[in-house]
């Protein structure tokens, strides 16, 4: 074909895939939910090239996806049989940190840098890239902030919106936005950096990014609270953010239905308090300054929460050793729940003080289709951010009937629980091929109006990931205007 | 005329104002540059009157021009005489608090809210709105936001941007968009609010908003440091950077000349250090946590610095009185350069380790202009935001052939400087009127028409503060490109 005949020709016959056995794992994302042909995936090694692969595109009519470490969790990156095959663009090749200005407190790096990579060249420069997510071992920095990336630094440093000063873009007509300022302050004109960020690929290919780097935390102070209730949680939450302000750097809150499968499914866990049939809060302090004063301040606040019975057990980790052990139960989650079930997970955000009305409202939702359904319940409560997780068997989910339909009106019962509390459907993991349902339920349309209007003013042929984030107009709908 | 017999219908007599007497102080801007005549000036009470004067001037083609405070530095919120007499949308009737959510950290506020009332709103609830400025007495909410008003506190918490969660805003053709989002995280579509933060009102009315709020510090340390050169300042900031991280509140830089003529023009200011002839930085840290701790802190940086010899001289304010007088000093700073001479300020931002470099070749290049004239050096340091003052005294100035030319030679001069270092002519004051020819010869082609297609989306009739921030096409012409 004409296309890939140029494409090779432009980048070489090695930077061209079109092997079926080449594209498997690019074609499809990695949970295997979903997988649709594309004309072929190619290998830019630098900005020009992305700009003249997305020149050929155009001329073409051919769409473009943009794909970074392949780690959506909702079908984002991969293609769609709703569109024609497109050129799938990897930007595996550019991966270059371009240059870290330790005194501006920056990082220049190529779309393709692996977020790990980020992490460990600030480090050794002795500052913090403060985004880290599960993924950071593969994801690249260009899909981080196509989607906006969240993960557990967000109480503290913010989603990854917050943490990139400039980028530059290819643009669905082949020119290159040279946006890579690294000031703190510019006020001239719209900011059209923060449309690029979150926008899936939809307005442009992020090929370039100047990166937020903070002083690197020397002490922490990590401890495992106990607390009765989701709304003593939140008074926790309170009292560490009076005393602490921002050394408060992560606050996760867990039901015991989840301890339990951590400690049932995932060997060599144990629970840092004595009960377990409680809520759990696992809390960081984080700081430049002195080991011995973060740890003073942890302990003040705990004996003082103590003596008001606002936890029911608290255990500050008195070494290393045991701060790991703390982290170690909340990173097994994720193991620990696919190994024991099916969990309808949701991605929730509502306005933290509304956390407790949420869960117990949502619950409520769920259980008047599934009576007595079991929750497991793991969130950023600091963020009021929570995956509230209604949970099955392999045994029940398999005697369910309609298994998509239950799920469907389970996962919709929640965000409508979440929306009347003016609370959202996708806190973190983005918009992607699966939510664009929920866009058109919970968006006012005039919302969807202005997104529209955006992705027609850059992308007018609609080429730049097509099918994603925006819902089609001719099956919006809107729930609030029901 | 119709349309204001149909506002009188809308909002009553009292509310459309249209005599001369009744316009004077809103058709000039606040320092007497710009004054063109408006239509008239109208007051709604709520969000829903603002869309029906939208509605009214759309179908009538005239522009409209929503006015905050009034205390524009570059002519943004008066009328230009270059379009039709605008109608004046005035918010000050929108002055209501709608709600405060501790628990949350937000506050949800009618866009006429006067910045002082909101800081003390939330300081009653034991909560800070961090954004402090000069004109914070009468400066409106709205305003703030239309331009992304920076100030004393953006190294510790950003700019107005970073402390907005969520807009209302009246759109070009009327429709209101509630967008007033009290969540930390929500990643469903292009994030519209921070296309509509620092549009400084081309884009549509802001007349609602939800602000981020933060722990009231209760402890303060400052300092005042005397330095030999700008290097030493920046070198000094790292170590504070280090030591305290987000404790670091303000980080201050004058000269030598700018302590002069606080000293010479301001009645009951004094140095805090003994030599006068050196470069200033007033420092402060700022804390929940308990005062001794921190006064040790910045004991412990400035003795080690002044054993290093990154510093002259460090003094400790030690009493509520004597931070204060510190303060005063660089408060004093707009009092004493408008008594003392004619000063042509730049608002430049740098990355903040090129700022000796910008201060060094901006001098150099203004002084190929007038030789040997002297500056005045003020800036936000840690934000690399340097405002640079070449400094007439009245009897110079008024000896100078043509001094519009000269000023706009100087002026350009600087911002050459600025840009060749990836800096910005506008760090915090905004673009306006005064600033649209810098616009184009400064920004990228690129850049500029993916604004003027944002605008166009938006605002296809070019009703909404029209001349303001975009060039008009036909001049632009490209710095960069030359």
């Amino acid at each position: 074909m004409a296309l890939i005949g140029a494409f090779k020709r432009l980048l070489g016959d090695t930077a061209v895939l079109t092997r079926e056995q080449d594209l498997a794992g690019i074609t499809e994302d990695w949970r295997g939910r979903f997988r649709a042909p594309a004309l072929c995936a190619v290998l830019p090694a630098n900005t020009e090239q992305v700009a003249s692969i997305v020149r050929l595109c155009v001329e073409n009519g051919t769409p473009v996806l943009p794909q970074g470490g392949n780690t959506s969790l909702c079908g984002g990156a991969t293609p769609s049989e709703l569109s024609k095959p497109p050129v799938i663009i990897l930007l595996t090749r550019m991966r270059r940190i371009r240059s870290i200005d330790p005194v501006n407190n920056t990082m220049v790096v190529d779309a393709g840098c692996v977020l790990a990579t980020i992490q460990e060249t600030a480090a050794a420069a002795d500052r913090l890239y403060p985004v880290s997510l599960g993924a950071e071992g593969s994801c690249q920095i260009g899909g981080n902030i196509a989607t906006n990336a969240g993960g557990t630094g967000v109480l503290r440093y913010g989603n990854t919106r917050d943490n990139v000063l400039g980028l530059e873009v290819v643009l669905p007509d082949g020119s290159i936005w040279d946006g890579l300022s690294a000031l703190r302050k510019n006020n001239t004109g719209y900011d059209l950096k923060h449309l690029f960020i979150g926008s899936e690929g939809t307005l442009g290919i992020i090929t370039g990014a100047v990166l937020k780097l903070h002083p690197l935390p020397k002490a922490e102070a990590v401890a495992w609270l106990a607390v009765d209730d989701p709304q003593r949680a939140l008074d926790m939450l309170g009292l560490f953010q009076a005393a602490c302000s921002s050394r408060l750097s992560a606050f996760e809150l867990m039901n015991a239905r989840q301890i339990e499968l951590v400690l049932e499914k995932v060997p060599g866990r144990r629970c840092p308090v004595e009960r377990i049939d409680t809520w759990h809060v696992l809390v960081e302090l984080s700081d430049t300054g002195n080991a011995e004063q973060l740890a003073a301040t942890m302990q003040a606040v705990l004996e003082r929460a103590l003596e008001d019975g606002v936890i029911s057990d608290g255990v500050v980790a008195a070494s290393e050793a045991q701060r790991k052990a703390m982290w170690l139960v909340r990173h097994s989650v994720s193991e620990a729940n696919k190994k024991a079930g099916v969990g309808l997970t949701s991605d929730t955000a509502v306005p933290v003080s509304a956390v407790p009305s949420f869960i117990e409202g949502a619950m409520a939702a769920v259980h008047a289709i599934v009576p007595d359904l079991p929750f497991v319940i793991v969130g950023h409560m600091g963020d009021g951010n929570i995956h509230l997780i209604p949970f099955f068997t392999f045994a029940e989910w398999d005697a369910l009937g309609d298994r998509d339909a239950v799920a469907q009106r389970i996962r919709r019962a929640m965000n409508d629980v979440a929306s009347s509390l003016r609370g959202t459907f996708s806190a973190e993991h983005g918009v992607g091929r699966t939510l664009t349902g929920e866009m058109s339920r919970y968006k006012p349309p005039v919302e969807l109006t202005l997104m529209r209007a955006v992705k027609q003013a850059f992308d007018p042929k609609d080429l730049f990931n097509p099918g994603r984030v925006l819902p089609s107009p001719s099956i919006a709908t809107s729930h609030r205007g029901d």
